[in-house]
This record gives structure tokens, C-alpha cells and sequence, in this order.
């Protein structure tokens, strides 16, 4: 099944430990596009300026992405500099130049108003919602977002997460999304306003997902449980990361495992509990792929095979037998 | 098989979020041995003062656990003084008071001579190393230390990391032993200093067992290879920990899982790639019932069916099948 994204395309200026590099093709829907890409048909929604080249549209192309919603505009291109320095585990923006990106609306061709999934990424939440009330009839739809959107556009977050089927975020935006530091209450509270299902990204403790009771897979207990009757709820699922020697550069991680996540589940005939777990273990292992190099660098060159390679590692890796 | 187990015997006095209590039963060896305690035969070695009641050492020996090796001596007790009020995943030490525990000499009564087993819980790395000698053919001998070790009297913790089939720690203690922020790397580094095993612990994250080519499982592996010839290492392996609703009180967290870990161990035919997997997460099965109340009232109240239903837990949020 195809997956449509909205996002940025942008470019990123970023330096770690490792290096720096300057200006190279990034932006989370980039990211997500080329680690879904490896698993299903993704289009792309967004938004660049006179800067994207021929030769940084390819780099989608080429990995069968479909760009005749990536609008050219006038003026330069979402540019973000960041750096690493500091500390491996959180980005510290050094300058977010929207560009472009400022005055993004949204428009969706009409050959992408057939795709089955949705992935909102991490934008203005009037933007995900615009997106959202476009395509009334995809099959499930996932989102982002990020500490800035939580604190200060909630009332507008609030009515993008009613209609999530997963809502993929990190430890620390749980956290604040739900006013409460204990990872469990605070899942249950994000829950309880409106996301069927939500992943938290621990960075490299892996993540979990949790589900509330209107979530298929709440659907699927009840089958299982053969009586119709209220049945429990599966337990959390914690998905492992693969501790890895050298994290050259972490940009991108957090879309990556969105795209082997959402990528690997509308490659499968059915969204189960079972297909669930599988598709959190694909979102690791393309995080653990995207932070081997620097930007999208090792997400173009990937093969089903390494990726099938180290899905069976991350099961090794966290399986008794 | 059976577990002998030196270290503190103590009184705890401790604030929580959840409350407070004031001279609990508590030390490093006590949680270790009630923990270990579901799983097989276990004998402490430790000094208590004159406040160590008769009812104090009948929580241990209602357990079964063997408290001939327990001296008592003229003063008081060990007395730790902690908050968890401003983290509740790192303690704050107000107060310690070694008191009786200052002098210290670890003395293995000859009914404890044919242990199997040997924990070497945090105490001075000199100690540590003294009871090891005393023990020379014990088939398996685990050891924890901690950040004042690590930092102030490393040559002396050298020797006795040499000794160890594996070594337990936090994420913190294992990048300062090692030097190095990457776990990968500190792990690697750690291995190289002695230890056959090394297992870190993530907190509500879960845990990480690391092996080195010294280690049985590596024989396993040159085994199952068949040709005797290099075989590569297990890769790490993860257990996760039970996301908790509320953390009562962290203290003795640590210890409940090498108990755990190490108790299982101890009562299985074999220690094997397999049997060391599921000790892990019999670990972490015992550190999320320690912190569900104060000090070591959970893990007096136990049974074996609570124990493997929680461990079922694990697995189910764990295992993709």
C-alpha cells in the first residue's frame, strides 16, 4: 500500500564529534520518504525553494519516491543548523531559517488522493490537520510533532491527535505532552486524548508502544479473547535499539524509524498486533542505519538485505530463544 | 546450586515522592539475598550492630536464607540517610553512617565453604577481592560496584574485576569506568579489563548484557559453530524493564535484579547462553516488584507464581511471536 507524507524538505548544516557538514539534503520528510521507501511506494508533500536541485530531488527519485507534490517556489529552502557538539543525544539549534517553508500550503495532486497510509510529519499542526481533512479515507494515519508545537499550539495539536492512529514521539515530549514524568501515566493520559496507539522513542533504549482500547489492536484481543466481551489490552510493546560503536551524526533518527515503521506495516496485507511489533523493529534498525553517516547518506544506499540482516540481529538481540 | 553473598546489612532511611521511613531494613546484600532467595539456597556474609533486631534477621531467614555468616558486633548498624524527592532514578545521599560496617573484616563460616556461587555486592574492592580469595572454586563469582570505587580506588577494584564472570552495573558507572560516553565502547573497554560478562543496567529502560571472547558463552557460540574455529560473539543482549505506574521507592532496585539474575542462574543445571538470557530477565523481573513498595517489604511477600507471571509479562512485551 502507498504512503503519502507531508513534511520538510530542507537543508540541514550540522556538526557532531564526527565532522560538520554544510547545507546537505535533509528535512523529516526526507528522512521518513527514503526509510519507507525501502519497504512500500511513498509520495511526497512539501515544499522547496530555487536551491533544491535537479541532482537532490534525485536522491528521492531514485529510490522510487514520487515528487509531483514536492512544490518549487521562488526563494530559498527550509535551512536548519544544528549542532551535536554538546550532547549526542539532543540537537541544539544553532539557526532554523524557514525560508519557503514560512508560507507552506499544503496541496495534495490528485494522483496522490489514492494512497492508503498517512504520515503527518513533524509540522504546524494546522498544516498536519489541513492535510488530514484532505484525505478522509486513508487507511490509518500516524504523526509527529515536537516540544514546540506541544507547548505553545496544543489547542491546535489536540485536534490532530483525535485522529492518529499512532502518535510517534520521543521520552521527553511525552512527557511534556501529558504533564507527567512516569512514562506509563503519562502514555495513558496522551491516550486518553484521542491517539489509538503511541510510540515513545527512548533514543538508544529502543521504544515502546502503547495502546489504548479503541486501537485495532484492542479490536483484535477481543477476537482472540472469543467472547465479544471487554477484553484486556496488550501489553506494552518494547521494541530494542542496537547500541551502536559510532553515532556520526543523530539528525534524522526519530523520521527514519517513522519511515521503517509506517514503511514496513503498508507493505503488510494487515495491520495486526503482530505486523505492529515487526514494524517497530524495522523503524529501529533504519534509525540505527540513518546515524551511521552524515544526512540521508547511508539511507540512499541501503539493501532489503542489510536491513532483513539486522532486523534478525535486533531479534537475537532481545528474543530468549 | 547455592549463592553466597557479601556485603551490607543496613538500615535505610529514605524519602520518596511516595512518603517516607525511617530505619528500614535495607543493604545491598539484604535485597540481594531476599531477592535470590525465590530462586535457590543463599548465605550472607555482613556485620550488623546491636540495633539489628531478632526480628530484622527473621525477614532473611524466613526467606531461608542463611545468616550464619552474619556478625554481630558492639554499635550501631550501617545507616543510610537518602532522597529520591528531586530524581526518582538517582538517589540522593543525605547521610551515611558506616558505623559498624567501617571495620568490616569478612569471615566465611566453614558451612559456607561449599558455596557454588559468589556475589561480591558493592563493598570496598578490597574486601571484595579478600572473600574471593577465600573462594577459590566456586564456579561462578558476580560482582557491583559503585562510583566512589571506580573513581577513588581503582587499582585495588582492577583486581578484583580480573575475577569476575560478570560484572553488574549502571549506565553511569559503566562510562566512568570505561571513560568513554559510547556504551558500546565503554562496554568493549570494560570487557578488555577482566570481566567475562559485563551487565548494564538502564533503569526503566532495561538492561544490557555484553560478553567477552573469554566468556562461556563464547564457547557456546565456537560449539554451535562446530568448527572450533574463531566463532563471532553473541551480540548483546536486552531485557527489558517493566514500565511502572509508580515507582514507590527505587532503593534497592540494583540489587533485587543481580539477585534475580543471579539467583536464577544459580538454580539452573547450567549456565548457557540461554540460561543467562533468562536471568536477565528474571532480573528484571525482581527489580520492578523491589520499588512497587519501601525498602524490602515487596520482596518479603512474594511467590514464585507472581514472580513467572510477571516474567511472562517481559516476554510478551518483548517478544514479536
Amino acid at each position: 500500500m502507498s504512503i503519502l507524507v507531508v513534511g520538510s524538505v530542507a537543508f540541514d548544516s550540522i556538526e557532531t564529534p564526527h565532522g560538520r557538514v554544510e547545507h546537505v539534503l535533509g528535512g523529516a520528510a526526507t528522512f521518513f520518504a527514503l526509510s519507507a521507501s525501502y519497504f512500500t511506494d511513498v509520495r511526497v508533500i512539501g515544499v522547496v525553494g530555487q536551491d533544491f536541485t535537479a541532482e537532490n530531488e534525485a536522491v528521492l527519485s531514485r529510490r522510487g519516491v514520487d515528487t509531483r507534490g514536492l512544490e518549487h517556489v521562488a526563494g530559498k529552502s527550509f535551512h536548519w543548523t544544528g549542532s551535536y557538539l554538546k550532547n549526542l543525544n539532543e540537537a541544539q539549534t544553532l539557526k532554523t531559517e524557514l525560508n519557503v517553508f514560512e508560507t507552506f500550503a499544503p496541496k495534495i495532486p490528485a494522483a496522490y488522493e489514492d494512497s492508503d497510509f498517512l504520515f503527518l510529519a513533524n509540522i504546524d499542526p494546522i498544516l498536519q490537520a489541513n492535510v488530514r481533512r484532505q484525505m478522509p479515507s486513508v487507511k490509518m494515519v500516524c504523526g509527529d510533532t515536537m516540544n514546540y508545537w506541544i507547548h505553545d499550539h496544543r489547542e491546535n495539536l489536540n485536534k490532530v491527535l483525535v485522529g492518529l492512529d499512532a502518535l510517534l514521539i520521543n521520552d521527553g515530549e511525552a512527557k511534556m505532552l501529558a504533564g507527567d514524568d512516569n512514562l506509563l501515566r503519562a502514555a495513558a493520559k496522551i491516550l486518553a486524548t484521542g491517539p489509538k496507539s503511541l510510540i515513545i522513542k527512548h533514543g538508544e533504549y529502543g521504544a515502546t508502544a502503547f495502546f489504548s482500547e479503541r486501537s485495532f489492536v484492542a479490536g483484535e484481543s477481543a477476537q482472540k479473547n472469543g467472547s465479544g466481551k471487554a477484553a484486556s489490552l496488550p501489553v506494552p510493546f518494547r521494541a530494542p535499539a542496537l547500541p551502536l560503536e559510532s553515532v556520526v551524526d543523530p539528525t534524522g533518527a526519530g523520521d527514519s524509524f517513522a519511515g521503517g515503521f509506517f514503511g514496513y506495516l503498508a507493505s503488510q496485507p494487515e495491520v495486526t498486533l503482530s505486523t505492529f511489533k515487526r514494524a517497530m523493529f524495522y523503524g529501529g534498525v533504519m534509525g540505527s542505519f540513518a546515524v551511521e553517516k552524515f544526512g540521508t547518506e547511508r539511507l540512499q544506499q541501503l539493501s532489503r538485505e542489510e536491513i532483513d540482516e539486522r532486523f534478525s540481529r535486533f531479534r537475537e538481540m532481545s528474543h530468549l530463544d
